[in-house]
């Protein structure tokens, strides 16, 4: 094996990264894995390193290697490690779980009291090795291809958000089409939604949610979206709403778009505070909000595994681009400009 | 049977009520039973009505008696009514549905669309005689009194609200100790709460909390609840909160006393808009909103009665006054005056 | 309209039935509907009364005009009918609640203490009108035919079984493929399983299982379905296996082709007494075994419609067999002889 | 530390065990950590072993250390061990999970496809020293005795055999009084059931049950218990019945005390088939019945800490005898001569 590698570091607090050539090749400690990466995918939250804006200033530690949604082989096990072999073809899970708190020790490591965060906290994977905790190692199913695996934690985040509830047989709303915002669609169609509606001010983005398989596309800068929905339900509303865009003012208005009883669910950073009307958006109406983070480790990546193997629709649509990771600044430029789908990093094999 | 009864009417879009001794007695119509009311209670609707604040201006057409918090004997019974009897001791469900639409047929009747209610839309009953439609008719149970019995319906209010999640072997937090929340106080202890707060601003609204089951009473102009919440879950908050009180700061402030993956149950109709930072206060916690109105009908009138039956509090701990029916002025005033617990018109028998 | 109508009659306690051209033509009384029949379909339990085997001479009250599932017009409303006009196209639901029971008064009209059922206590729907109680009528959606119509109530006892869990993501085994089992097939793909498996005994009804939407068709006589299921499933078993079939035998072995936490779901009625083996099949799995019968009132039904109108699958490939009511001796005679699917009866116009 | 220690072995296959004082001190391995066993509780498990019978012959390779109901400090941590302390105070969770299979990676280790159990396949804790993988370590409460801690284990098996499902005010039948049992009735008790009908042969122990909370005792010996439950619930059967005994005839004929639409909960194992009605006690009744073994890692733990600091009763009046470990003999006979209760092994100090 090599002794230095590839990696994509923020190395100064500023606009941009740098690719080193010179990196050591991290070793696996206790109850860790060492990932030779194949596949890398640009999450926004790579993007807000990049640009490093207020988020990744309070948040990163520099220098850092980042990215976080990727996939690969297992080259090398640490001490302690069982279930893992070299060999094994893995994506990585995001959050570090601490094991001991009582979120944790429930059933939801994914919503840690003490989360760590790959490509946050420690070393990402837009490097070629990367060394990831075994509680963080998902082996995929040979049915999934490397890229599709590294787009696995993402499509995580919009399946936990699907899954959160009942959506068989219900009408269901997608706020945001972005990559996970059409995976959401994706899902809800496979598993069993009765109508799927999805909401965007892009048609590029609406048009690659329809190829996912929604039913009703709205474009609500030309559309009121309430009134759609609302006239293909009898005046009722839908039964399920989930928002992918943290957009203030659509999530307030959106309540009225729901039916009685329904479910709200939050995928979406807000970055402002919302102003609700809690008796007549929530009360009056029996609704229920539920906010999602993560994803369930590893539920959800089961589910995501049966939906893919399902084949209502391929994850290739959901790819915006690929790139050479020597070509980094050209994907972040294509995100930065509005490029719809996922950015890919395909490190040669 | 007599020809004419007593009732308290509404009158004139004014301030204050008339007790009529003139009016007709009603007969009941196909699948209505007519009541001989023993008992009934006052509802913040009723003060609404009295004082005929704008809720009650836009609402209530006059003349109307009022009051739909009551309970008595079936004497007579129009066509189709199937399932009682003349003699049946009775008491009334507030909300009468539609049995049509999508909310009735899953069985959400307490949620109907064209729900109308008793003592808004129809006569009600601070009279001698009420007419009920058989749907809205509860036969009470041998061990409960008629006084009892005219609390079932805000009794459901609380205990919907506690039942509308697991409570069981969960911390819980009543906002508000109302009649309203300290009933829910006595339903959440019941049903197996680990923990019970309570809190509220006047402290002999804490000490009937107290009496009904509270193991911690909070006074919140004198303390910090959401301090004392953390402090006594070793930092990590309330399984459960509820709101019976409708204060929006409150309950703005409140989500920072709930648990990650908590319940917060809205039961109190805020009168504003609430300013919510759903980023921290629900999505980051996986934290899930509901909103109640009213009691299902019926499963929560059966699981009132299994709290009454079981006795771990005594519905005489709630009441704060009776009255004659004649005495409706002074009993008004006194529920202004802020008089905690349960105002009662006792009919003679 | 007329005075007398067509109906078929259980006359004597022996086999067959009479169409008789002379019955009078019944009146809705108070809470019940008139209806004019379009299309009735034919259950399992009309094939029990007019063969007159151990079951029906146990129930049915004779003279009684049988035939449970039916669709048609509202031609004449009882009084205190409210919700439904003369017009309404309209199925009938087969069980007639009490409304006073428990079950009855917490959402479970279904399965009502006092349950009478239409076709066996009361008159059903082999004839040109039936009276139905409001309680049990369902007004047609305006895409569903009067045939697809007759068929929603044995539909609904599909759905009913299929939707008394999960099912979205799972793998799902379907033990029988006559008329309900194949509806269960078409709506647990709509609903979202992963995989569904259908069993039988029949090529044809495996067939009729492959059109409305199976994965993996299973002749049982011919391969082991546990290997295969199991095989399938990485060993696992399935996630949730329900039983349309009743057969003693298959229940009592599917067990092992069930996954651990998995859902075992009993809609067919054994006539004998199973024996199974609780400790490996039900406790160190921790499955779930859970029976259920008829619909639920009404939210089945809007499940139903949701499917219909979905349209995977069309319910014409459900049909086996359109007659007149007077060739109900063939009709009865095909269903003898294994004809596959659904017999129906079109009353003119 | 010392070199050696004490240890009941399991050395030859025959009744009966040797306790040596020559075993070496074992050293935890990598996310092991060692234990200083302070108080361990003699389950039935161990009886097995101890009397040689069938079950164990099958499983238990000799010799072994056995007894997996323990509590003591941690002495000593392994490579890699997070989370926990030398000096924690700790009880053992006997199954020991993979990690990697399906069950254990959606929250359900307690039924790990590859599970191994402490004292069988692996040395257990009537030792004066054992090593805990630390997946299988639970911190005690500092309001947690060790003789406490060391029941918390088969306190959860009843404990997660009530919490499988809704109890709060509902009516519940538990079944068997041995220790599990009357553990179950506590907690029952105190999750808000709003009846607890315990159900045994022996009257010593039916007062035991009703020190923790039963409401009601019946011994089967003299009482039809099934009559009994019918009287008491007007007719209609339990809400839940939980059966400890994995007696196959009560279980048969405890369906006919079920309520419809009820929970039949199965925790003790029969050891022969049982014979079952499904059409009425189950599919007719809407029944469920779902098995349970173990308890959740670690949500059950949490749910029995929060039963014992609640404080309805105490664990005290669970303890059938204490011994040192020299008098096993005496111990593992009371056992067999039916006394009721835990026995406990206090090792010194």
């Amino acid at each position: 094996m090599e002794k230095t590698m590839r990696g994509l570091v923020k190395q100064t607090p500023s606009q941009g990264a740098v690719l080193r050539t010179d990196l050591p090749i991290p070793q696996p400690a206790d109850n860790e894995v060492l990932v030779k990466v194949r596949t890398a995918a640009i999450c926004g939250t790579d993007q807000h390193i990049y640009t490093w804006n207020a988020w990744a200033q309070e948040r990163i530690p520099i220098p850092m290697v980042f990215g976080h949604e990727f996939s690969g082989d297992i080259v090398a096990l640490g001490a302690g490690v069982t279930g893992f072999r070299t060999g094994d073809r893995v994506a990585a899970e995001t959050h570090i779980p601490c094991n001991s708190c009582c979120q944790c020790r429930t059933g939801n490591q994914h919503n840690c009291e003490n989360m760590r965060i790959i490509g946050v906290h420690v070393p990402g994977g837009f490097s070629d090795y990367a060394v990831v905790p075994a509680d963080c190692v998902w082996k995929l199913d040979s049915a999934v291809s490397y890229r599709h695996g590294a787009m696995l934690e993402p499509m995580g985040v919009a399946v936990h958000g699907v899954m959160s509830g009942e959506v068989n047989l219900k009408s269901v709303v997608i706020l945001g089409c972005g990559p996970i915002g059409v995976m959401a669609v994706g899902a809800a169609a496979t598993a069993g939604a009765s109508k799927v509606f999805a909401v965007d001010i892009f048609d590029e983005k609406l048009e690659m949610a329809k190829k996912l398989g929604a039913d009703v596309c709205i474009n609500s800068k030309n559309e009121n979206f309430i009134d759609v929905v609302l006239q293909a339900t009898d005046g009722q509303g839908a039964d399920v709403i989930i928002d992918y865009t943290g957009a203030a003012g659509l999530i307030e208005s959106a309540f009225r778009a729901l039916k009685k009883g329904g479910r709200f669910t939050l995928v979406g950073l807000p970055s402002q505070k919302l102003s609700l009307d809690l008796t007549n958006a929530v009360i009056y109406k029996e609704a229920r909000i539920n906010g999602c983070t993560g994803r369930l480790m590893y539920e959800t990546w089961f589910q995501c595994t049966e939906i893919l193997k399902k084949g209502k629709f391929t994850m290739d649509d959901v790819i915006g681009g690929v790139y050479r990771l020597e070509d980094y600044e050209k994907a972040f430029a294509d995100i930065a400009a509005g490029r719809p789908g996922k950015m890919l990093f395909e490190l040669e094999p």
